[in-house]
């Protein structure tokens, strides 16, 4: 159910170095939390979620001023198969876009002075583009209708550029980060590798999406169902499953959420091909869920699925499903908000005019009505 | 079922100043939509956002850089009958510390430079802050139990200092403005105003909210049941409902409502108290929901009847239950980064380096799968 079986030395000690929250910071939040001048619990998820940046950070009172977009770019062998709408040009061309704050995720991202680094783990197609860096491991998977998507070293060394990739932004002094990925053909492998990780059936977690017709919908659910059977991944190591069913961008991505885990770098979860990375990642070392906030509830229906298996509830329903990491630009301003609250408000008994007196009868519940 | 029967000459004049969207923008700002370099609709509720700030500004680009939260405070005299857990000093309390930035919803504006406009339409206590702007009518509303809330005149008067402080905003250069509430016993007044409205039961529409206990919350629910009963308030009337059941909070965030239409400035609707106040200004004047964005769901039962009823959805699930104004700040991030992907991003043939040949087998459906 957890782990990963692996000689590779680097990848052992990224998963060793993932420590648990800080208790004690935690307990301190909360506290601090129990005093703000507000009946207890009013602010919801807000409140879950700077006491969850205590527990990561060690300090009460955190900050999310300089935050970072990592986007992994590659492509899909499986588009082969006619799974997908877009041509795989797509994938280069947004990569290339992103760089010039062009697409939705950057343009956002840039518009709130968010960094983006994109990254090229696998596009298949020609660019000129010195600002997508270039890790280039295949020139796109395999197509895992007819073999495994890439070598086991492959995802492995993908996972790695992801984790070093989380580390340069805790390096570059990043409050935190968020992940996303452009990669024509990725709903297929997500939905391919989250159908074997949790056992739900390829109807039950593969979108309709759209641009597919009902047809072409059902070749791509028929297509990934037969694709599944073929591969025979183990459910129980997350890397087969994207060794021989995933992108190398899922795989990057999931590096990124343990290399964020790693580092003690509170790390956002995009849409549907992000939180499928993420839960990869929660396979490996569970104790990498508690590093990770949610953002934008995605169209797809297995991104439901996967936040559940994380025990996260998403902040924002937008009706979003653009990919890239458009989630995170406005999450991070969420998490900005509760920094805000927590860092700023007054404390009972304290800058505050109002007595807490009158909380006693409250607290005696759980919530609180005016 | 609409309008408001009225003698007063400005009243009448604000409510005939509120015209419709412009047709003409709103179509030019979806051919933009429809020309950015993304699936179409993959960007969801951001796209109908930026659409609709064309209708009301009359342009395709529109900008939420200069925000404004107006907060109207007002003491409830319903809270003579042990309707709410907090005792009144807090509505003052809490004025002058929204002006400190203090509070939950100031530090959050604050952080990410909102101004906050604090008018006192009813505060009981006494406080020493300037900051705070005297339009107080009463000290506190009578308790409606007993006799109506306060006079028709007295109403309609704080209908216009909403509407004047909405005005006030548009002449200082605000881009858009957010409407917030600070009164001990203020969901209570709400829920009672909603149910006659609606002709929803007070059970359907009050919130346990808390620190009530089970024999409070029936309490609560009796006291606002019996009120109604006795007042008679004419549903098709919203002054009139206000007038018996409200607060001078509701009574003045509905003017703002429809002083923000009137004035052609996008409005964000808070929490519960906000959603019914500005339910009050649709009944008033149906299109004066054109100009109201939602921001978070608010805990409260009636909050989700009230929205459905302005038939929007909210964007942020933070199961927050503050009050104050709190979701406007975090909702104008949403709005700014509706702007920045309407405005930034690149078209299909022009700076993209994507041509948009492949959409065109997309468009025949009506979303989209990469």
């Amino acid at each position: 159910m957890a782990g990963i079986k692996t000689d590779n030395k680097e990848l052992t000690e990224l998963i060793n170095s993932i420590k648990p929250l800080d208790c004690d910071a935690v307990e301190k939040a909360k506290f601090r939390q129990s005093k703000l001048a507000k009946p207890p619990g009013s602010l919801g998820l807000l409140e879950d979620i700077s006491v969850r940046l205590a527990g990561i950070s060690g300090n009460v009172k955190n900050r999310a001023e300089k935050c970072r977009v990592l986007v992994f770019c590659a492509d899909n062998g499986i588009i082969e198969e006619g799974v997908s709408s877009a041509p795989r040009s797509v994938t280069a061309a947004q990569a290339v876009n992103m760089t010039k704050h062009l697409t939705g995720m950057s343009s956002m991202a840039a518009y709130f002075g968010n960094e983006i680094v994109v990254t090229d783990v696998g596009i298949a197609d020609e660019y000129d583009c010195p600002q997508v860096i270039d890790q280039k491991l295949m020139r796109g998977t395999r197509n895992f209708l007819k073999e495994d998507a890439m070598d086991r070293k492959t995802c492995e060394e993908a996972i790695l550029i992801g984790a070093r990739t989380a580390a340069a932004a805790k390096k570059d002094g990043c409050d935190a980060i968020g992940i996303g990925e452009m990669g024509i053909g990725n709903t297929s492998t997500s939905s391919a590798v989250l159908s074997v990780l949790t056992g739900l059936s390829v109807e039950a977690v593969t979108g309709r999406g759209g641009g597919l017709t009902d047809s072409a919908f059902a070749h791509k659910k028929q297509v990934l169902e037969e694709a599944i059977r073929l591969r025979g991944a183990d459910p129980s190591d997350p890397a087969d499953v994207v060794t021989k069913l995933g992108g190398l961008d899922i795989a990057a991505m999931c590096g990124a959420f343990l290399g964020a885990a790693a580092n003690r770098l509170p790390v956002v979860i995009d849409g549907f091909i992000s939180v499928v990375a993420a839960l990869c990642a929660a396979r490996i070392c569970p104790e990498a869920a508690n590093y990770m906030f949610p953002s934008h509830a995605s169209f797809e229906p297995g991104y439901r699925k996967a936040v559940e298996e994380l025990g996260l509830k998403p902040w924002l329903f937008l009706g979003m499903r653009l990919g890239e990491g458009s989630g995170c630009p406005i999450a991070f301003q969420v998490m900005k908000a509760a920094c805000a609250a927590m860092n700023d408000m007054a404390l009972f008994g304290e800058e505050s005019v109002i007595d807490d007196g009158y909380l006693d009868e409250i607290r005696k519940g759980d919530s609180f009505s005016i």
